[in-house]
């Protein structure tokens, strides 16, 4: 395939440096449906990458788009502040159903702005309002936002410091496996919570990834996420799961951190809760967290009811039962066996991920970025994560069929050949 | 009107308390055309609020949902991060050419994230980034959101008080008219600034909204915001208009600070930006200032590519001529005509506001809230800002037509004189 | 007199550029005695500064100087941490006998540590730890010192720089007179805290100086004093008048804050309270606010026994009656003539002050140093204060006789006349 | 010996309840000499504790003390803020010539103020505004002082909370042997430093002790404070040792440091340089950090002359050769013999320590306390140290005789066993 440079004039023109992923994409893209986008000079792309973990269901799914354009052709509230509004009842009364009673999970449902950001916020705000204290704990290369709450415990140091000032009340621990079983998990953490003379201000609360998408496809697993979770329990912090990325089925169930067989004090979701890629987030905790008075926190977009319609039209079609989880982690094995080849046939790569997140990582740390590369020429969209970028990150639309990840992983095996 | 009071239960059972609207307007809201909304038990209400500022061309305005349908069915690229699409080169292309161009105003745009809060931490994070400063002033009773970086420049205590640690770089001035005229414009300001001993942390930046819409419809003089401007370029600190709630011509102008003849350093604009009530945001700086790097703030709906659709739709439709403003002007006498009459028969009322943003302030506070109250039963929805809710706001749609603003004065008149 | 240039080279060579009463004061000093020194030139010098206000009954008192001789030569302990000693009773005993019984006042003592700073750390510790809030008031132009918490509430801007942190927590309010009575007194501040929404994190306590030192010798009277006084006590902030300079009967009573009749909540005295000029501080405050726990704040040199003895010295020899008060009084009144007749006869000065701390204020403001410098010259050593150094800033010792005053007063009326 | 207990009226009413040594020894001391404190009912107390640290030479050393009087007989400048004077200029003198010339040590000596925590404070504001960034590494049960800068440094978390604001900047990690050799040192701070996703702020500066004397003492290996001074400067970062403690030949060596062979940026030095228990304290740099503006930092007791006067006293009589390190090891020797006999005689009990630093941790943990009460009834005054004060601390005076030493030890052991 030979791509044109497209003429970007207008948003070089106009549009702020910090734009970052049209860089690595320089195509103009127009349409798109399933896992498939196609740009304006008429070159389909196989997407790997899925809104960052926000389209689980593909682009433009069908069974969403009919339900959203009913529910616009309708004039159905779309702008509704925290107003109650039949779109959100379905949505909520679909989300008790399919989600939260079955696997009997108590939570209360907050809606705290559209976006990851405001989720994370507001669940640091109500961990800290509970405990009455200001400090929370992170891991390594943690990524939970921009804003300037999220970004205090957000590990990467050129987005830190973006902030303009010294973020503060935040103090990072290893994240699982972060010294290859060298040191007991937990070792220094405990220590530090128990000496009265560490220096560790007490945490209000812990904030986990259970796989770290941004910082690399690092896999937290099962048991350390529930010593952590009794951690947590035995020392009066609460346990924040930013299940942002990782949630609405990305690791097959529909919470990452159903399988460690955890219950978070709150839980953050977003990116794919919508369905259809539309703004929608949700902080979730335990009842008797929620001391919130009305009206504490708000936002303008909260009540997105256009998402709050594709999102139960998600959960009614895909979360009723568990076809879904089922078919995430077939998948995945299948994603396993390509990635496997590959790190067989070259040296210098190892791979790792679970359910439909997957990482390559990359010895020759710059390769990983000749890879995306390459795969862009070939009609892959794929990105890299991890702190130096040196990881190549795999988020195929949990929709994506057996041939389509068959052919992106011969697109991605050619791309790591041709960039040896 | 009779209305009977709807079954909450979900939302009472499964939302957390922090819900607020929803519970001084308890109804279940269905549908929603122009300036009306429509519940489930059949009930109709004029909206005299539009979404907080979010819905200036109304509910559901058919030329949008025409361009927005399109969009969706024929697929265009709903979820975008922050790839070059055709709807956003579209949407830039329309903002240059109706908005920026004829304003000789040479703004770069960024796209922060979806909400208003992110544009304004973009803005916070830019200015301390540019001038390597910490420190931020604002201006008592200000709104700008409730992540932290936002929160610390909000004035309402209450809210502050929800961030759980103590909110610091922020140091809040009078805003216009906080004395009355007894005290001169920015003399402790300046004073302060000037003072080498003054204990004030020399400020990156000054964020100011040219009216306060949450802080209780409290407007700036167009000299008050020339001083301020001219203050802020000898001071060297940027000035920040934060035009979220009115900008996209709420005021009249397309931006709230065109009256005054000012070109702020940066501005933050979002709720009404993409016209139909769709989370998007923009933060607007002028080039020398756009030193981000690439992917140094970033997030997953930066991209809300349906957004663009109908912003762009408003842009060309309503801001192609200065019809828009004339009309809003216009409407705004009629409006102020009503209040004024509403002021003179009714003891302990003033009245305030500019365009179409309107305040009645009442001597004995709690009747504010009454009157939403009533206003509601009678079919009416206005909400109270101010810090003691003590002002009834007004934020008509700009499409609203003459008859219905007479309709809800009417109602708004009725409210006062029963809540006597 | 002609001085040659000493020969400084150990003090250039080794000691650190931060340095800096040595460079104005260009001598190497070696004895004093009441109201002069004597460098090793054999010049003499009139000292009109008084250890900055840390030697108000002159260099070596011969009263003291024979109870510490006394002291030292039986071997009582000079080194106690917190311990109970014989010289503490002793100075216990009269502190409370001469001060506190006298004028009714309640106040605990505590030994923060042996230095002004370490007495306003404490009282910050403790407003804060009372209250449970953070924030501190402080005002334009004030002085509290040199380590983080004492900096933080400190005005000087070039001071602040130093802290290599941004300095927060802290909140400056405008000094009395800060607007020369086109202000009404605590407007702005009383505003700020009856309004929910102005910004204002609620201060535990407001920090004050009678009458600003460093801050260029600025009185506040009486009235501002008592209205600030109701204000706290209103709004339920505690207290702290910061006497370290103004108190042991700088201004003729022994609390500088008697004349205005109010009792502050906490009380911070140094400098002049050992008598001798040895490092000593206590922090006084009212026994209800006595919640610390044992050692919660400690410190090696708390129980500095040899500045016991000195200081019991003095309230026993000076301030058993009221002499000492009217003779400071009387004493103050001579110096203001000397002021009035230097400002009358020369234009662009004028004076202020209040018992035996004076200020001359230089409109040309370059000129207070050149008159230092000449006065140096002359034989009289005085320094100037300020935030641009400003103001020439008297502060003899208190037992300086009526003549030492007038010659003082005379080499200043030359330095004036011959820097014109 | 039978104690009565004395009459402490005036402490109890007039003193705060922050006062903690007088609770552990409630006793009234009156004079002291050598290593003996007597108190008014005529006991007579061995003293291993020794001002903490502050009395290396003794009670009230009579070379110094003759050098004191005869400063004072003679009119000495006492109180010098910082001007050049004769006694401060012996002082520097010496200290180049016994201190510094003989180690090759090239630091620039501040005068930060007279305590320890002023010179923290001043180490702490240097690095920052040497390298720009306001972080600094601690290390777990560190203490560095109770002034805010310090304060966060320290671990201990009682002392903390006295903070009454969340302590920042400051992030612990652990220190020697932390982990029982169980860890690799420094594994988890270098990573934290080379990981750019870790999410530590980049330290400005690591302070360290060489000996934790509060924190229990624990004594770093000196391969570990070489491996570090290696990671500082590897990573960019100033060295700080705070030898307020363990300085003045406390471990042996002048400074603790050189046993190390490292030469770290930045030195603090209080406690004993004075030698006679009065206020004094250094803060010694490279000269290339130097970069203090004059009077940026400053304080009114920074030129305690009396002080200068016995410190330099101290380096001329004991410092201007070998014999008092080597004696001090001497010592030493015999000290650990007798805790190592009675480590052998009692179960639960262990010890460690270097030069006259010691300490025995007792498994359980009240016994400590214990065993400084009973020692207390028997004439020996030992303090316990640790953050939960299951440490018995020694700190004899350097010039305590062998006789001495093994009263004292015997006492000990008997105080243990009585305590079984």
């Amino acid at each position: 395939m030979t791509i044109t440079p497209p003429a970007l004039s207008v948003f070089e023109a106009l549009e702020s440096e910090v734009r970052s992923y049209c860089r690595g994409w320089p195509a103009v893209f127009d349409r798109a449906q399933g896992s498939h986008m196609y740009d304006e000079d008429g070159h389909t792309y196989l997407d790997f990458f899925a809104g960052a973990g926000s389209l689980n269901y593909g682009h433009n799914n069908p069974v969403l788009k009919r339900a959203l354009i009913d529910y616009i052709e309708r004039d159905g509230v779309t702008h509704g502040l925290d107003m109650s509004t039949t779109a959100k009842r379905a949505f909520l009364e679909s989300f008790q159903n399919n989600i939260l009673r079955p696997r009997d999970l108590p939570y209360k449902v907050m809606f705290p702005g559209p976006t990851g950001t405001n989720a994370v916020e507001a669940a640091l705000k109500l961990a800290r309002k509970v405990k009455g204290r200001e400090s929370i704990v992170s891991f390594t290369n943690a990524f939970h936002g921009m804003s300037l709450g999220s970004l205090a415990v957000t590990g990467n140091a050129f987005k830190r410091a973006g902030a303009g000032i010294p973020l503060v009340h935040g103090t990072p621990m290893p994240f699982d496996n972060y010294f290859d079983g060298a040191v007991e998990d937990f070792l220094w953490f405990e220590r530090l919570l128990e000496d009265q003379g560490s220096g560790l201000n007490k945490p209000a609360a812990v904030i986990v990834e259970t796989v770290q998408g941004e910082g690399g496809i690092n896999v937290a697993r099962a048991e350390w996420l529930r010593a952590l979770s009794e951690l947590c329990e035995r020392q009066d912090m609460l346990l924040i799961v930013d299940d942002i990325q990782m949630g609405c089925g990305r690791t097959g169930a529909f919470f990452s951190f159903e399988e460690a067989g955890i219950t978070p004090d709150i839980v953050t979701v977003s990116k794919s809760i919508s369905g259809y890629g539309m703004p929608l987030a949700l902080t979730l905790f335990k009842p008797e967290l929620d001391i919130w008075e009305p009206g504490e926190h708000n936002g303008t977009f909260r009540g997105n009811n256009p998402a709050f319609v594709t999102a139960a039209a998600t959960l009614d079609t895909y979360w009723a039962d568990g076809q879904m989880e089922k078919q995430t982690l077939a998948r995945g094995e299948q994603v396993e066996q390509g990635l496997r080849a590959i790190c067989d046939e070259n040296s210098g790569i190892s791979h790792r991920g679970r359910g439909l997140v997957w990482g390559m990582e990359f010895e020759d740390k710059p390769r990983a970025s000749a890879v995306c590369k390459r795969a862009f020429e070939l009609g892959l969209l794929v990105e890299t994560s991890g702190p130096e970028s040196e990881v190549v990150k795999l988020l195929p639309a949990l929709t994506m069929t057996p041939e389509e990840l068959d052919e992106g992983l011969r697109i991605l095996a050619r791309a790591v050949r041709e960039t040896a």
